[in-house]
């Protein structure tokens, strides 16, 4: 049998099963009674294993060395070789022993950080913080890297991206960004957010945002929408792309934004042809790539005045009350912006601010120039800098996020990066579809799905996240999209001149 | 490591991945949008040949050989080398290309059978039939037998019976049941069935039969309740037992009794202490079992005066149109008893003579007896001889059940024998707590939970049936319980004497 037949059939046995993994973590998050977790746990972790054995063992390895060189593969295939070779190297470049240790370490160190958030308490969580710290410092040396060890663990998330590449990203949102949030709080007239406030019934905003997902033609034959605590996607197979979401009763945009979002993740994986699925690239180019299709959706589309022309009448015929408003009206109440301390609830103006705070530390902290123990005074004065604002407790401040405690360092970028690729896919678009508003504004998203399918979610992983935008857009990652856009949008808003 | 320490793990395998396998099921029936089942056929098929290439190993095959004489095993423990090692034998009997190309036969045969269904076409599916058949001829041959080849069929679904065993049971249902069907008819005043028609809204008979298991303490920290087609329970894992029900917007019975029905088979397996799940015991002591849990949920209770005395304000608080209704109306309502073409439609009186008929041409199938052409006939006066009726169409006869086509043969006695345990256990339960329906009566399930558990959900299938039914009732099966039962309370409903 040829390599490449041996390793499709390879590849066959990890999809199969990481099919059932993930139905099992879908159902752990949706429908799972209380008393099933204990069982599950060890499913999954058996599942896992098997899973890790096959993207690890030495017949894979062979193939792929093999493969490398294969001049007959198609061009998904080549991308195969290299999606499935990264992680097979990365998987390997740990000691199984310390691996294991190191997922102990995490297990331990998030409960510690939940209880130390409840009690906003950073010195119960520092020595676990200091162990996850570590134990990253010392990947990022087995994984190898040419210019900061941050580069490292970027790989996993943005593969080809670089601490000064996104350095040179981050300093035009610096230079612009916070002095506009300062203009808008000084000259701007901000709008109105109580259209959206109030008493909104459960049902009725699940009904709601079904018909958000219909409206950006998220196929049910093809997925379904769950409640859960914390919102997420997962692809279960070809054919089978999941959302989930979550409502609060006093705020209508939490729910339907979210829907929105993880429709917009949905779209993306709906839109990936079996073929990548066959060859594992169904997750994405990386996760900023990722975050951008569920970010454009939720943003560009859903905080956009034309979106809320086309479906104010089904909001108005969901929510009666909201009749009382104008789409204008609505459109504005989903726009304020104003500096907070907590990044999930930020708005699209200071959202980037919260994550450059973040990777500026962890990447300090990775290279070993900032020690965990510094990092409440380090956060605070960001934030001063940044928002000009202070946290009045770690838990608002330092202990607000998950991710630090359960190994997640060098994923917080991929938030930013999402807002900026989405912000130049928009104006490629806008560019190349003129008349994208106005169909929107009629109800007619095919346009901008028609972009989006051709241009990035048809592609999966074949092409890297820096080749993806420049054949999408023209033109490599640059933050100028992202800030035209907020300071055009967000200037008309707050009915201030530009400039 | 001592063999049982070996044999443990080699089972804890085999329940990791069942675990995965049973929610993939359940999800396949329940949430999974459509254009998922291709993908999912796969991954179920992939998991499937796992289990069974660890269900049939050498490995397990000598474990169980030598467990087989170790004094120093528990009950449960010897009761798990029992079971597992008949599941051993059962599937090495059958040469592994023979046993694939029977799968392949069946779901051919499945497919024909649903098109001669439609089509009232017998002469479509006769080939097939044929075919299946012939497996199962050749299947009792490889298991092996004493006394009838349909014993080597039966023995997958309740271990120990054998058709002479059911002969000696059917003779009285035959000698008592057609002429107390026919007294019915002639000398009594039916009940009146039109206080539960109607039209009934799906939404609020879900709520109603979420209050009816909540009456019966199915527990929902350990289970779920989700539509589907064809309602099941399947026990995903210990602590995580999930019901399914379906629902008819003009017959509010069909759900309600859907749903205690399920829930009867979700005490049975919520019942089972943990340890029975790590042993392989947890699927029950039979088939019969299992469905006698079931059904006297179903019919002892749900179809008894005290549960619609105490259960009567939930229902008239789910629907107030039942308030025209006294609880004993709606009691009568559930209890018309007349002769019908279609199995599972037929009431507690004339359910078994359906099953009578299948046991009968089955068997005759399997011995050689009687050859699948002839089957139409031979039907048609069965049903003749039993229930006074003769079917219109083949759609309405000998094609109504799907079983055969996939070579279900063997499984039709389990409904008959769950309702003869149900009836039995019943007596058992009146005898030993004297006040339970004074109990029910004022919604205090919990006298009958705790026979249930004490005597039968508990065991698992730690015991055989034969010995299950004997320890929990004082007496081997006997089908005078369920004939004093009917007679009695349809002598009562149709204001007769008793004889």
């Amino acid at each position: 049998m040829p390599a490449i037949a041996n390793y499709r059939k390879h590849l066959e046995e990890i999809a199969l099963l990481s099919s059932a993994h993930a139905l099992l973590e879908w159902d752990q998050e949706t429908h799972i009674p209380d008393k099933g977790i204990q069982a599950r746990s060890r499913v999954i972790g058996r599942i896992s294993r098997r899973v890790f054995e096959l993207t690890t063992s030495p017949d894979l390895g062979n193939l792929l060395e093999e493969l490398r060189t294969d001049g007959a593969l198609s061009q998904a295939e080549r991308a195969s070789v290299r999606e499935v070779g990264r992680q097979y190297r990365r998987r390997k470049a740990i000691p199984a022993d310390e691996f294991e240790a190191f997922t102990t370490t995490c297990s331990q160190a998030q409960a510690a950080w939940a209880k130390a958030r409840e009690a906003s308490d950073f010195q119960a969580f520092l020595p676990h913080l200091e162990k996850v710290v570590d134990y990253q410092r010392r990947f990022a040396d087995y994984y190898g890297y040419t210019e900061h060890p941050y580069d490292a663990l970027l790989e996993d998330y943005e593969p080809g991206m670089t601490l000064a590449q996104l350095e040179g990203i981050m300093q035009p949102l610096r230079d612009r960004l916070a002095p506009f949030i300062g203009r808008l709080a000084d000259e701007g007239t901000p709008p109105d957010p109580s259209p959206l406030q109030g008493d909104f019934r459960l049902d009725k905003q699940r009904a709601l945002a079904r018909a958000a997902l219909e409206f950006i033609q998220y196929d049910f034959e093809c997925g379904a929408l769950d409640d859960v605590e914390h919102p997420f996607t997962i692809a279960i197979a070809y054919g089978d792309v999941r959302v989930t979401n979550a409502y609060k009763q006093d705020r209508l945009g939490y729910g339907l934004f979210g829907a929105l979002h993880e429709g917009g993740h949905g779209l993306y994986h709906q839109g990936m042809p079996e073929e990548l699925f066959t060859l594992r690239l169904e997750e994405g180019s990386s996760a900023g790539i990722d975050e951008a299709q569920a970010l454009i959706i939720e943003n560009q589309l859903g905080r956009g005045l034309p979106f809320w022309k086309a479906f104010y009448p089904t909001a108005v015929q969901h929510f009666p009350e909201l009749a009382a408003h104008s789409p204008e009206e609505l459109y504005r109440a989903t726009n304020l912006a104003e500096p907070s301390m907590i990044r999930i609830e930020a708005d699209e103006v200071t959202y980037n601010l919260h994550i450059m705070l973040r990777t500026e530390l962890e990447s300090g902290l990775i290279a070993g120039d900032i020690r965990p123990a510094e990092l409440p005074r380090l956060w605070n004065e960001a934030m001063e800098r940044y928002l000009g604002i202070v946290p009045q407790s770690d838990a608002e401040g330092v202990l607000q996020d998950v991710h630090w405690s359960f190994g997640y360092y060098g994923y917080f970028p991929s938030y930013m990066l999402g807002s900026l690729y989405a912000a130049q896919f928009h104006q490629a678009m806008l560019d190349t579809v003129p008349d994208l508003d106005a169909s929107l504004a009629t109800g007619d998203f095919a346009p901008m799905l028609d972009w989006l399918r051709g241009n990035v979610h048809q592609h999966g992983a074949v092409y890297l996240p820096g080749e993806l935008v420049e054949q999408a857009t023209g033109s490599t990652l640059d933050s100028s999209y992202f800030l035209d856009y907020i300071e055009e949008k967000f200037s008309a808003i707050y009915r201030m001149d530009r400039n």
